[in-house]
Formats: structure tokens, C-alpha cells, sequence
């Protein structure tokens, strides 16, 4: 039995392996966590324990290995590999998100893509056949899917969600605006605009300031 | 002329002003640093590190008052006001833009929209009638607006960037899967639901490894 990571560790691991993969591609084969921190805006002591939990990556006073530690935490997250995912929701979000040209070349496929609307049930959007949502455990029970997509109005959101979770999905990837519920096992994650959002007023207000 | 603080500590500052507003409608009246980080999943050393570039907030041993800090967070990060938006890309992803629920309720409000196609420019979507991104430069002059959405291909992105950036616009949401780039002084944050993905893979996969 492994020891338990904290999620919010867990979290943090993507935009490490984001910042080793742009060091690897400019030809970097050594970073300190000290370095790391100040591209990521974290203390080198947080850095140095969130990857203490996987093991020892680096040596005292030498840095990482950045290659190495690139590959290990890709590994570590899953990301060497293709997942398979379902849409809830082919409204005009749904639609751009068939559309997303953001998700394949990091491995991530929407495979099957379900709405309640005759309007779209039936077409063919993005290369995938849009279902009506009423097959979908049934579906489910016949093609496994490793993540779902809800992009539904923010009114039935908790419902469709309560659904994938019934269906056995286990990460779910939320864009309503809801903070949804979800059963101990099950992750989930909100695509939230409003938080970029509210990370840059903080300027505009001090040149409105400025400005006065 | 205040002292520089550093992008990533304003970065922060909003997921804070979040669990603030979260405790405060708890009935909370006050928070340790330590409580907050565990929360959040930072150290408490990092949040009174970030929060002391603001003055002096919390007693030590005392913890934060909720309601005092919340709202000095909301002050210093402007979100006790409205912002007004330009969108530019009314295809699928732009017209669901214009009808996410999620950005009113906390004060940033779309205003205008523009677009290259004939087939939506002129419509009334969301209550906002698309104009040609060819009238863009002249109507931004006309109208001030805070924030500029993009929302098109990612081979047009980095161009409307520019454009926006020439019009006077210091803070840009980006949904186009590019990382763009701006002058400095200009301020750009990325919707990145692949980042927020690769962070629940890593459980997917200690999944399979328990179920073979």
C-alpha cells in the first residue's frame, strides 16, 4: 500500500511537468528547485517536498536532472499514455469542446459524446456521433471511458455528474458553474474563467488608479 | 510608488479571496494561516509571506479576521466593482462564452463581440450583437473596455492578441491553445483544461495498477 499524497500535491505536479518539459526543449539538463520556484512562483522548499513523496530526484547543492525528472513525473501522472473521454453536453460549449484542438496532442480523446436535444442528437460533430443521453449507462456499461466532459447548463449539471458516477466514472472534468458534489474515489475538477479572470483586475484597477 | 509584487503572489490572491468568501458564508470569524493552507494545500508560511506584501493582517497566534480580510482581498484584487469585456470569436466557443452564467453574478460582463464571419456578424447573441472584427480598432476607440476575451483558431490567436494589445487592452483571457505572447505591461491568462486534466490521470492510473 503506497503512502497517501495529498491531492493538492497532486495538482501541483502538471505545472512542474510543464515547466521541466520547456526547460528539456531549450536543451536544460539541470535545474535547482530554487530556479523552479522562482519560474513558478513557489518556495524551493514546497517544491522540494511535493517531490519528496515520489522519491529522490535530486541531489543537495546539484539540482534536478531535468530530463529525468521530466519522464518520472509524466510516469507518475499518467501522462505517457492515451485516455479516453465522454462529453455531457453538445450545446454550442460541448460543440467547441469537440472541436478543442487543445486535447489530443497531450492524449486526451473525447470518444463518445451524448446530449438530450433532437437538435444535435444523431449529427456528427468533430468526428464523433452525438447520442441520446437516455443510452447513456447503457453505453457506459459497453465502452469503458476514462474521464467525463460535463459541459450542460449549470442547472442539471449536479444531475449528469451524480450520473457519470453511477456509470463508474471515476475524473470528471467540470465547465458549469457549479462547485458539484462528487462521492469520496470519484475527482473532479472545474474549468474556471473567473479565477484568470480576477488575477489580472488587481492591474487594471492600479492603472485606473494611476490614471486618476 | 508602491513596492513590485511578484505576478504569482497576485495570482493567488483570488483562490484565497475564494476560501475566504467560502468561510465567511460558514459564519467564520477567524482563520489561522495554518487552517487556510491546509485548505489550500500550501504552507502557511507561503500565505503570510504573500498576504504581508499588503500590510498587516493577522495577529500572530491570533489567526486572520474572515470578514476584514476577505474583504481587503476584494478591494486590493478590484472585484468590488465590474469589468467590462470585448469578446473576439463568436464561433462555438465564443457563443458559449456569451452565454456562461458563471461571470455576471461575479461582476464581468461581456459587452461587445466581434467576428470574421459573415454568418454571425450581425446576430444578437446573448444580448450582444456581433460585430465585424474589421470595426474592432475603431469601435474599441470609441468604447472603453477592461478585459479582451479571445476566443478564435489557435492560428489566429497570437494576431487578435496584437490587435488587442495595439487598441489599448492590458488584460487578455485566452481560450486558443497557444501560449501567446505580450509586451510587457499587458497582462494574459490561458483557460487550460488540460492542465486541470493531467492533475486526475495520476489516480486513474494508480486505479489500473490496483485492478491488475
Amino acid at each position: 500500500m503506497p503512502i497517501e499524497i495529498p491531492e493538492v500535491v497532486i495538482e501541483r505536479l502538471p505545472v512542474y511537468a510543464r515547466a521541466l518539459a520547456d526547460l528539456e526543449a531549450q536543451g536544460r539538463e539541470v535545474v535547482s528547485s530554487q530556479e523552479l520556484g522562482e519560474k513558478l512562483g513557489v518556495t524551493p522548499a514546497q517544491i522540494r517536498k511535493d517531490l519528496s513523496y515520489f522519491g529522490r530526484f535530486g541531489k543537495q547543492g546539484r539540482g534536478y536532472n531535468v530530463r529525468r525528472l521530466s519522464e518520472h513525473l509524466r510516469h507518475i501522472l499518467g501522462l505517457d499514455r492515451t485516455w479516453d473521454m465522454v462529453l455531457i453536453g453538445v450545446g454550442p460549449l460541448g460543440q467547441a469542446i469537440l472541436h478543442y484542438g487543445g486535447f489530443a496532442p497531450q492524449g486526451f480523446r473525447v470518444v463518445e459524446a451524448f446530449d438530450a436535444s433532437p437538435a444535435v442528437i444523431g449529427r456528427t460533430i468533430g468526428g464523433i456521433v452525438v447520442r441520446d443521453v437516455r443510452d447513456l449507462k447503457q453505453r457506459l456499461a459497453e465502452r469503458k471511458v476514462d474521464i467525463g466532459i460535463v459541459a450542460v447548463p449549470a442547472a442539471v449539471a449536479q444531475e449528469v455528474i451524480d450520473t457519470l458516477v453511477e456509470c463508474g466514472i471515476k475524473a470528471i472534468l467540470n465547465y458549469a458553474p457549479i462547485a458539484a458534489q462528487v462521492p469520496p474515489g470519484v475527482h473532479i475538477r472545474r474549468v474556471d474563467p473567473v479565477l484568470e479572470l480576477q488575477s489580472m483586475t488587481y492591474y487594471l484597477k492600479s492603472q485606473d488608479g494611476a490614471a486618476k
